[in-house]
């Protein structure tokens, strides 16, 4: 197979660089100091019998985190992220992600308890590998990276040769010759990415075979790592040849299954090698990576595509490694893993030929500028050893004294790092808070999810065979159609609730004073506003809070109000305080008070330190990135200061309240006071029943209430109904400035999959 | 109880010209020639116990027509309008609605059948009349008005007195005196409005009371029109005696029930006398109009205003008629009745005495302009008799030579209007013409309707307890709110679709012409169409209809694009036709072709005068008030015609297509052509599948089908999905330009009230 002609010749560079990706990165659950916790798999990332995120691997300390397929690594690393921060911000307080492949701090073999999985053949597995490995070993953690060619490129392969008649058969033998080349120089992948030199010692059953003060390059690419026996040889000549020398194994129970053989490269596609011959192979999963410690996911996105690069050098190679050749790739990786980390390696005129052949394959195929510096990069680090990433993490582990020092270290940094937007799921930023926040609820349940349109925050979610569609955090199919429709037209709503005999403010407008004063008996006694149709900063508004009792105070009223507008409104005023109610189906789960704009004095600080200090908070920020604003000091505030006779550098006396604003908006600087458990069960109760006239199943219903404490009566004394929103806002009850955090967004998941458990 | 001073002393002059208003309309379904038809009421209306709009009266032949209670007497004319055209586009073709209140072409007694109503009381009831009144009797039709005063005048005027406790109390003798005095006053209403000068001579049992030659002003107001024996008094003195009285007739067997005194005016608000007194006199009903044969509807807006002023003067008087008035009054009535219409009335001094008040009245109140107008004019209808609307009725039946003979020819006359705009519903034209649609076949079929919101097409439908909204003709509660958002973003369409199995035609794009030809190999073979992003025009657009072959031509064709826009796209090319589905719920209702604007040639007519002979079908108009478009001759047309070689001045062979658009929309004059029929029926069970997958009730949804016949394959060379749409268009269904009609809009009813029968 000339691959490297057919592609050249026919310009097939970028789409050989298409492919599919995947992570799957293990890793121990630690204590604080590093050491190995024994707690059970935390339970709010619920049953792993279907999580597609969020498992364990071998023990039930060890976690399996599993980035979804992607065709670009850039989504790869953000679902890694992603799912990085949903684990370590969802683990108990005390637990850590340890950031090394190599354990440290194990405890007693007893203590290690295998992975409780629900199948009980799972397990048994597991117990059988604790009988041939030791438990010690199956501790040892690392990065799989899977990687898939286009079916598109395959494709056009096919047809551009005549050596194979089935495309199957073709498939397979590309994948084949991909694994044996890259059994062959896997060598060099270890002697760049390797990074566990060392290992506490009672991790060895018989005592350590390293010498004092001996570093290495991958312990865990060594024989010490997590490997089958030696004499576990393997065929790599075909497919037929592999299928039959693993079933060999398996029959005469060297191997419990075949999963049991621990190749740095598997044919996935099947359960069983045999069924790749019919299936054929889909793509391979490549497993000889340490985790990189100095990194918060393991692994980075440059080593990533390199490696993508490596594995496509696999393929463009003219030759393919034979049998022979497989092995001796074996004994190279073998040798190259007991170096020292920071010394020259042995077989470094390969590896510089290797990596050149790499360079000039990406300049072929028009790689990425960005690619090909990280090869070049790649390539001085067999002229300087030092420049590894074993030599770099040896130097950290020298400077923190010891092995699991290191790692305990990092894995604070890396959890502190995770908290550090906690109301955000960072590697989504540029989608609203909400969604990002719904995403964080779903990553954290196992509920898949495909992002439809990132721009319009449109998700499809999957659990089992169920699919549901989510847009903004919380439009979904189970609203219909008409209710969004009805909440956007004001006079509908109005119409709808007034109709479903709901307390709404009345109004009528007048287009002349004359019309207006001959209708106040209309009014008499009424508590209104009379204010201009298009109201603009609040001029010629009137209100009558006690009610109008005056017909000539009433054409006063009327006839300032006219001197603003064409139209005048008179609206049943009400009184009291305006509240927000989520509501989702049968229940109120949150109800809000917005504050506008404010500080308390403090006696001692001016009112531009008080905001300084206000806006400090970490939930306040610029834009949308976070969930409340902070507070500005422009024309606006300054004006509402003066109102107060004060301005910027004043001092308010102790406990004085300084309003900044007059609006309550949170995104001018109000603060989000969460008072669900507060109000008065009636209220929450009418808020359900508002949302059931408005025929919706998600609404953020605005209520004015005098007394939040006094049970609901049938008047506008009592309440009124302001307004019914769809889409309701969601971060201000999720993440409110005061009060407690209610995440509405696992109620919208509850709602969307009431399934789930 | 001095009203008059109240409202003047308090301004409540508009609150006081406040209220709800309805009419009934009876009249008789007649042959061409005015004669009475036998037939039953037609199929098309449902069922007449539940009808709100369309009901009968006494006979199976008279129609009684009813608008809902409305705030303005304008929307009371617009309903009755309404009502008018369902009700006349639905019978059968050679019925016709006979506008004059006496009957004329009175079938045989044994042939005239009583009102077949589900209720046997209500059939019996009817049976019990003819024995009392005769069959003749009950045929005669008229107009009730339905008035009541502002519940918050009432309320007003009650605390501005002190002469009454309770309120009930003070509203019942609010509408006593207005019945009273109409009662005492109501001869002026007939000398103005009456028009039943004769009847044809077989309406008498014993013979015409007239002497040949002879005229009234209202036969019907008359003894010989439908009323009680003359011994049957009622005392109008207190609603109690009221009460007594009237029970006093129904015990003693004179009446078989109240509803058998035909007073004049009624009062509203309960099953019997004896409730209102608890319950309250709600409104009035006067019953005194006979129908303005001159008006398609029986009776003008002006004649509407005036008899509300009129009801308002009766409240507005001073003095209460006591009974010996009310008595007086209706033998004033029986004299005018009699008069002939062309004579000055014996009461002229009364009446001119009468409508003065009234205009001072008008005038006090700020009643509007165009009213007090038509008060003055009527006023000189007294020293002018030959202006009276019974005048004028004689010197029609007199230049038709017949009383029958008017009937007949304007009966005629207003059902040809009725049909003028026969896909609109005239009343509502500033409404889409699908909401008209569909509020014709809400009247029709007796469904409720309230116009939430006009601008808006927003509808409240009610049927029983269920209600429904709509807005724009099919957007409801049936549709989840997700599918118009998936619908609406084509990207996440083009997902859903794809992902559930149907064939999208797929794109990629490219920004830079080395990327678009590295990946040509995707392309190889495949029927693409190379266009600019941002099409402009159709500039830049390569077409492969029959797949691409040749990479040159391919970079080419890039490069070709990449001249108007910075990113290109490579999409999957369909040949075939384009085909919209209308579909709802599981059934493809209709498949419509839209084609070019166009017209063939006759060898005769340049393409101007082809044009505008198109251009002459009923369904062509400009704007959005007709179903199809005129087409056009402008730059786009005449640069079309240029490129077949032709201008607007060539006269093309017969049987030539020439063209007068590229595009196929409607809007810019093309051709609907339902193919519903033609259409294979994989391709409507497509369609079916498709909109479900897009979680939708409604949806039109375009296909592209190069072989309409073959049944569909699952491939793109079969068929191909382009768009999903919500609220898809129905007129064009209803009123293709050739074709069969699918009037979807019965079926959005079906849809929304599964219950009804």
């Amino acid at each position: 197979m000339k691959i490297q002609d057919t592609i050249k010749q026919n310009q097939l560079g970028l789409l050989f660089q298409q492919g599919t990706f995947g992570i799957e990165k293990e890793s121990q659950r630690v204590h604080a100091d590093g050491s190995i916790v024994t707690t059970p798999h935390p339970k709010p990332f619920g049953n792993r019998s279907y999580h597609p995120y969020i498992q364990t691997d071998f023990a039930e300390s060890q976690l399996e985190l599993i980035t979804p397929p992607q065709q670009k690594l850039e989504d790869t690393f953000r679902w890694l992220s992603a799912i990085h921060e949903v684990t370590i911000r969802s683990m108990p307080e005390d637990e850590y992600i340890f950031p090394m492949s190599m354990p440290a701090g194990l405890p007693n073999a007893d203590l290690i308890q295998v992975a409780q999985l629900d199948n009980p053949a799972d397990v048994a597995y597991r117990e059988h590998l604790v009988g041939t490995y030791g438990k010690n070993k199956q501790m040892v953690s690392g990065i799989h990276y899977n990687f898939q060619l286009s079916q598109d490129l395959i494709q056009t392969l096919f047809n551009a040769q005549t050596e194979y008649k089935s495309a199957v058969d073709f498939q397979n033998n590309l994948y084949l010759k991909m694994a044996k080349n890259f059994l062959r120089y896997q060598w060099v992948l270890v002697y760049l990415l390797a990074a566990t030199p060392t290992v506490q010692d009672n991790y060895f059953k018989d005592g350590s075979p390293l010498k004092e003060g001996q570093f290495v390059r991958s312990l865990r690419s060594s024989r010490y790592g997590y490997v089958n026996e030696p004499e576990i040889k393997v065929s790599f000549d075909s497919l037929e040849r592999y299928a039959d020398t693993l079933e060999h194994w398996v029959n005469n129970g060297k191997l419990i299954a075949e999963k049991e053989f621990y190749s740095n490269v598997r044919f996935r596609g099947a359960k069983k090698a045999r069924e790749l011959l019919d299936t054929g192979i889909q793509y391979l999963e490549f497993r000889l990576f340490d985790l990189n410690p100095l990194e918060p996911y393991g692994i980075n996105l440059a080593d990533a595509k390199f490696i993508h690069l490596f594995a496509l050098l696999m393929v463009w190679l003219d030759e393919t490694a034979d049998q022979s050749a497989v092995e001796l790739g074996k004994e190279m990786l073998e040798k190259v893993a007991f170096e020292a980390p920071n010394s020259e390696t042995q077989f470094r005129a390969e590896g510089e030929w290797l990596l050149t052949q790499l360079i000039t394959m990406a300049q072929e195929i028009n790689a990425d500028a960005e690619s090909i510096a990280v090869a070049q990069d790649k390539l001085s680090q067999f002229a300087d050893p030092n420049k590894t990433l074993g030599a770099r993490v040896l130097q950290a582990i020298q400077q923190a004294g010891d092995y699991q020092k290191l790692g305990a270290t990092l894995a604070q940094q890396y959890k502190k790092q995770a908290y550090e937007r906690f109301y955000a799921l960072s590697a989504f930023d540029n989608m609203e808070l909400s969604t990002q926040a719904l995403m964080f609820d779903l990553i954290q349940k196992g509920i898949k999810i495909e992002i439809l349109d990132e721009q319009d925050q449109f998700l499809c979610l999957q659990f089992g065979d169920h699919i549901e569609y989510v847009k903004n955090g919380n439009m979904t199919g189970h609203d219909s159609y008409i209710s969004p429709l009805i909440m956007e037209n004001k006079v509908v709503t109005k119409k709808v609730l007034a109709k479903a005999g709901f307390n709404v403010p009345q109004s009528m407008e007048f287009r002349s004073p004359e019309s207006a004063v001959a209708n106040y008996p209309l009014f008499e006694g009424r508590a209104v506003v009379i204010k201009p149709k298009s109201t603009n900063f609040g001029l010629g508004i009137t209100i009558f809070q006690q009610g109008v009792q005056d017909k000539n105070d009433f054409a006063k009223a009327i006839e300032i109000a006219f001197r603003e507008d064409k139209e005048v409104m008179v609206e049943d005023y009400l009184t009291g305080t305006e509240y927000r109610f989520f509501v989702l189906g049968d229940e109120t789960l949150a109800v809000l008070l917005r504050v506008p704009a404010n500080v308390i004095g403090d006696g001692r600080h001016t009112v531009a330190e008080l905001v300084a200090m206000k806006n400090d908070h970490p939930l306040r920020g610029d834009g949308s990135r976070t969930p409340l604003k902070k507070i500005a000091l422009g024309e606006i505030e300054r004006l509402q200061l003066k109102e107060q006779g004060l301005t910027v550098d004043s001092i308010p006396t102790k406990d004085q309240l300084v309003q900044l604003r007059a609006n309550s908006n949170i995104s001018t600087g109000g603060d989000s006071i969460d008072m669900t458990d507060e109000m008065h069960p009636s209220y929450k109760q009418l808020a359900v029943d508002i949302t059931k006239a408005m025929g919706a199943a998600v609404c953020g219903v605005d209520l004015i209430i005098p007394d939040l404490k006094q049970p609901a009566q049938p008047n506008l004394k009592s309440w009124g109904v302001i307004e019914a929103n769809f889409n309701p806002m969601m971060m201000m009850h999720i993440f409110p400035y005061s009060g407690k955090s209610r995440r509405v967004t696992q109620n919208v998941i509850k709602m969307l999959f009431p399934e789930w458990k």
